[in-house]
Order: structure tokens, then C-alpha cells, then sequence
């Protein structure tokens, strides 16, 4: 079978094979749930528990502080609903360029009277802690700010917005989905009530994440029941997964630092290469940003378009992030940082991750090349 | 390694050997984000959507009909919740032996102005028809009876139920979560509006499930983002869980009827056995229940004590679910039978499946015999 490279790790991470086999495990003898009292069921406690420390680890936390969730989104609603169950509504901020799961449950907010306040962001994709402290009055509020942009990489300087709403007595989360496994991640550095993690972003399986939240913060569970993760989640849990989500927090963790430097190194060969070739790149110019990530635009040429040539040859990237694929809009975040939306429209971007490589990279600007040659030809003759 | 015998099938079930093999290409090579348009998300798309169409096929239903959640719980509260975020306050009705992730929605509904009708059971555990339409008055409502009960196996004449609540334009939804692989289940000929079912009760994965409902209920989403499920359930899709669901139903449906009735004759076997032993059995002479499950209690035997020393004796059984496994009270299921606390409390469960066989089955007999008259010699002396 024909293997496409991979430059798609901002979607979904390939499940790193060591984190496979400690789940395997658990998927095959050791069936237990992990609330039943039998052998079965305490050593799938005891599996739990142990991943839960690993993932509490991994973000700077206390295990206690761990509620392990489906996944990304299924964190970021937790805390946003859940917070919102116990206040009289007030006002929810968020940034212009929060995941569609943070933007959505503040529009369902919105119908139950809390007004949403919209931060903008400047040309690199960044908030501005004074634009949070103006946005904010002195009622119930709670402000949901990404740590990292899925599309951009760009980094958010969450620990002054945290301070900042600290100030004003909201309660805040960052979404820290994609900068789990990529920077470093310390719940007490960050100085946040909560943050939202998932394993599928870091060689972990998909349909597992947790919320990270301080205890002193008051949450109704989306999804109540058996009263499993301290109530804040009912429901068996899914031991493999969960055991997987320590494992790769543990793996990826554990070369984080060094993985960087290499995938900055390619980063930037790659962004060299497509600035080379008249490509715009965005957010590459903010004051921090994961090391992984490219987001570009060729004028001219329709994103849609240079990703499914790009597929064609061999090359898995994305026209923006996954979950806005099934929808032709052009990124929300380019527009609110302030790009045209014919640009928009063209953006790429590649995105890379533990088994990328230089010859894949290489490969890669040698296909665009001749991709970009064929298509610029087409355009000339549409025109 | 010792493995003690299995009899905890209602907690949770080994994965089927075949259902994990379904699932290892999703775990390895093949890792796309479902909502990727490249080659590994295409893969992953088409594999979700004959997951679908497979758990659609198991239940009757359409594959349109099919959101996949993260288990059982979360299909029940995005029901429950979902369907009243779109209705003015009303009355909820639900079964006195729901499972908690039931009962506990219910109960967030109340503080948000809903009233909440208790249905009794009889004292074989099942809810009369008549009690629903008296309880129904013609304002708003919800209805939610499981189809069969987790501790006692009795299973509710849920066509009767959905079409008295149909005649009271009531919605009306079913958990069907024990009844999937033991029973026939089907969308259709249950006539309700919704349905729950969940992969690891049939030999698949924890960390899916499914609601099954018809289109014409307006449901609010629980976890709201980017779309996925039909705006139903949003969150990067499970790839290799859906696919072990969609395995899981196939195998377990293929042989459904030839193991109802095997297990039917060891289940048959074991309650003579406790009969003859002086213990009393629950729910056993109920018109219909699942072929699998055993509930009794041995008065004067405490049924922690008894789950505690089989265990160590080599057999993984329950004290009642898994769910309460934390909680010291005596089965609300027993209680709303009828049946007196302090005989609730001796309470244990049997729960049989597809790895069970005759041998265990015997085993278990002998080695109860010398565990009651070791326990009963105990009970004499303490008193």
C-alpha cells in the first residue's frame, strides 16, 4: 500500500507504537471496569489512576485535578457549560480565533442570556491582555483563550490573560489541545482554572482528553450518571484509551524539547521554501509559536485546489483545520486577523510531527514546485 | 498469569478477538481525522460510515439515524438534555429502576423547572403501561424506560410503553444499552423516538456508543464544535472505536440467538443451583427477561462479602452494577421491587457471555457450596 507523508498533525497524530502496546493490554485479557470490585475491575483502577498521574504530570497538575473526558471538545463544553449551570448569566469572552467546540458553546450560552464578548486579535493572531481587562466588567464571567491556534501555531501569552481575568474575578480556561506535546504546558505556571488536553494530538489514541481543573471551581457534568471522575463524568470508563493517553503523554513528554528543535529546523526549511516560491505565510512573525506549523497562502491559487494535487502526489496536508474542512468558508482566524478573504481562501497548512522527515520534506518542495507550475499555467489560461 | 471466570458481562465484556483485529489498522498505519480530505482522512470517513451502517443494521434502524457518542451516559443525557433544551419546562417520566446516567439527567432537569414522575415497578422489576399514561398528563414530556434492567435482566414491554407515550405526544426513549447482543432490538418495531446503545456491553470497545433517534426530534447537542454527528455530537471522531463498534454489532448479532440459548441453559443451571443452596432470585419470573443474568441474594450473607471471597476463590461477579459498585446502598432497582433493605443488601449478580462455558459453571456451584458454609458457620457464631 502506497503511504502518503503525513504533514497533517495538527488533525490527528499516527498513534505512536509504544503507546499501542501498553494499551493492548486492556483491550485484550484485562477487560475490566474499572468501577467493578472483582480482580478484573481494580486492575483497570489501578490502570486508570496511573494514567491519570501520568497526564497530571505531563501539564504540571495534581492527579486530583484530572478528569479525563471523550476528547478536546467534549473538555472545552465541560468547562464552559458546566461553569455557566451554577451563574447567573453574565458575560462569556472569548477570542475570535477559539476551536469551533469553545465558539459554539458560547453561542448556546448566548440563548440562555449570557452575552458573548468577541476578542479580536492583531496580524500575528495574538489577544491582547488589555483588550480581555476592557472586555470585562466586574458581574460573572468567564473567558475561554487558546493556548496555541490549531491553524497558526501562533502562542498566546495565556498567563497574563489568566492574571488578567484573575483580576476581574472570572474564571478562565485556555484550551491547550494542540500545545500539549509540542511546548511546555504547566497548569501552575499558566496560572488558569482549567485546561483542556487530548491525547489524539500527541501519538494517543483518539477518543480520549481530560479536563484540568482547580477544584475550588464549581462544574454541573455534561454527562451525569454513575458519578465516575469525581461526578464531573459519568460513564464506564475507557480504560485502553485512558491508559493511552498516560503513555503518550509519558513518550511524548519525554523528547519534547528535542523534538522541537528538529521539527523547527524542517519548519523552517519548509516555510523558506514556499516564501521562495511567493507563498504568504501567517502568524510566522508572532512573538511565539509551536514549532510545527505552517500556515501559507499562494495568491491565486485555491487552498482546495493545492491540497487535493498535493494529495494526489503523495502529500497529506490541510486546507485549514480538520473540523472546518466540510465547510468552504474561509479560516475564521485569518479573517479576524485581518486577511482578505480571497487570501484566506488559498490558505495551506502543513503541519508536522514525530515521524516527519527531511527527505519527505525535500520531496515535498520539489513536488510543489512542479505542481505550482502546472496550476499557475491554469490560472494564466482561466484569465 | 491466574484469570479468574468472568461472570460480570453487564459491567462490561472482554473485546471480541475478531472486533480488536477490525480495529488494529486504525491503531497503526491508518490514523486520519474522519473530516480530513485527504487520502488518511478519506479512509477513516468511509470506515465510520460502514461502522454506521453496520450499528444501524443491528438495531433496525438507518444509518442516518446513528450518532456516535463516547458511551452509553452520554447517549442517555444527550437525549434527556437535549430534547428538553428545545421544550418549555414539562414533566420528565422515567422507570424507578433506571441507571443513574437516567435518573441523574433527570434530576439536572428538575432544577431548570422540570418536574420529574417516578414510575414504579411490580415486583418482578417491570414498569406498567397504564402507570405511564396516567402519570402523562398532555403539556410537554419526555419519557425514558430501559428496555432491559442491568441488575435483574427483566426486560420492559417497550413497544406498550412508546405507544402510550406516542398517543400523549410525548418524546420517548429507551436505554438499550443491556439489551444490544442479548436480545433482539429493533428501532422500528419498539416504535420509540430514541434509543441508547453502547459497544463494550457486546464485546466491543469502552468509549463508544450511540444514540439511535429519529430525525424529527430537535436535539441540542451536548458537546457543540465542529459539526460532526450531524451537529449532534461534535468532537474528532474515534475512528478505531467506531470501527470495533460496528465489528462488535456484527459478531455479536450473527450468533445471538444460538448463544441467548446457551447461555439461557447455564444461566438455568446456576439458579437451580442457588435455589437448591436456599437463595432467593430476583426478577426470575418476569414474562420476559435476558438470557444471561442472574440477580439473588442468600439472606444473612452480606453481598459484599460473598462478591469479595468469590473473588479471591476465582469468580468475578457483582454485587449489583458496576455503576453503584462505590455506592454502600442497598439496589434502588431491588428496593422500588419491593424487596427489603436488608435482603437487597445481600444482593449479587451473575452475569454471563460469550466466553462462559459449562465448566465454570459447575466450578462455581462446588466452589459456592464451601464458601456458604464457611460464610454461614460465620454468620452463626457472630450471632
Amino acid at each position: 500500500m502506497f503511504a502518503p507523508a503525513y504533514f497533517d498533525y495538527n488533525a490527528t497524530t499516527p498513534l505512536d507504537a509504544r503507546v499501542l502496546e501498553a494499551m493492548l493490554p486492556w483491550l485484550q485479557a484485562r477487560h475490566g471496569n474499572a468501577s467493578s470490585r472483582h480482580e478484573y475491575g481494580r486492575a483497570a483502577r489501578a490502570a486508570v489512576d496511573e494514567a491519570r498521574e501520568r497526564v497530571a504530570a505531563a501539564v504540571g497538575a495534581h492527579k486530583s485535578e484530572v478528569a479525563f473526558t471523550s476528547g478536546g471538545s467534549e473538555a472545552n463544553n465541560l468547562f464552559i457549560k458546566g461553569v455557566a449551570a451554577g451563574l447567573k448569566p453574565g458575560l462569556i469572552a472569548i477570542s475570535a480565533i477559539e476551536h469551533p467546540c469553545v465558539r459554539e458553546p458560547a453561542r448556546q450560552l448566548r440563548r440562555l442570556g449570557w452575552r458573548v464578548a468577541e476578542l479580536g486579535v492583531d496580524a500575528q493572531g495574538t489577544v491582547d491582555p488589555a483588550a480581555l481587562d476592557a472586555a470585562l466588567g466586574d458581574g460573572a464571567a468567564i473567558v475561554s483563550v487558546m493556548l496555541a491556534n490549531n491553524e497558526t501555531g501562533t502562542i498566546n501569552d495565556v498567563a497574563a490573560l489568566a492574571a488578567c481575568a484573575r483580576g476581574r474575578r472570572a474564571w478562565f480556561h485556555t484550551d491547550a489541545v494542540q500545545a500539549l506535546g509540542k511546548m511546555a504546558v504547566n497548569f501552575r505556571a499558566l496560572g488558569v482554572h482549567a485546561l483542556s488536553v487530548s491525547a489524539h494530538k500527541l501519538g494517543g489514541p483518539q477518543g480520549v482528553g481530560a479536563l484540568v481543573v482547580d477544584k475550588r471551581v464549581e462544574l454541573q457534568p455534561l454527562i451525569a450518571g454513575g458519578g465516575q471522575e469525581r461526578g464531573l463524568r459519568s460513564g464506564t470508563e475507557n480504560v485502553a484509551g485512558i491508559v493511552g493517553f498516560g503513555a503518550a503523554c509519558e513518550y511524548a513528554l519525554a523528547d519534547q524539547a528535542e523534538r522541537a528543535q528538529r521539527l523547527s529546523g524542517l519548519r523552517d526549511r519548509i516555510e523558506a521554501g514556499l516564501a521562495a516560491r511567493g507563498a504568504r505565510l501567517f502568524g510566522a512573525n508572532a512573538p511565539a509559536r509551536l514549532p510545527n506549523t505552517t500556515f501559507c497562502a499562494f495568491p491565486d491559487i485555491d487552498g482546495e485546489t493545492l491540497v487535493a494535487q498535493l494529495d494526489r502526489a503523495g502529500f497529506a496536508v490541510a486546507s485549514g483545520s480538520a473540523c472546518s474542512s466540510a465547510n468552504p468558508e474561509p479560516s475564521h482566524t485569518l479573517l479576524a486577523m485581518g486577511v482578505a478573504p480571497d487570501i484566506a481562501k488559498s490558505a495551506v497548512r502543513v503541519s508536522l510531527g514525530a515521524q516527519t522527515d527531511e527527505a519527505q520534506v525535500e520531496r515535498f518542495l520539489l513536488v510543489l514546485d512542479e505542481l505550482l507550475r502546472r496550476l499557475q499555467r491554469m490560472a494564466a489560461v482561466a484569465v
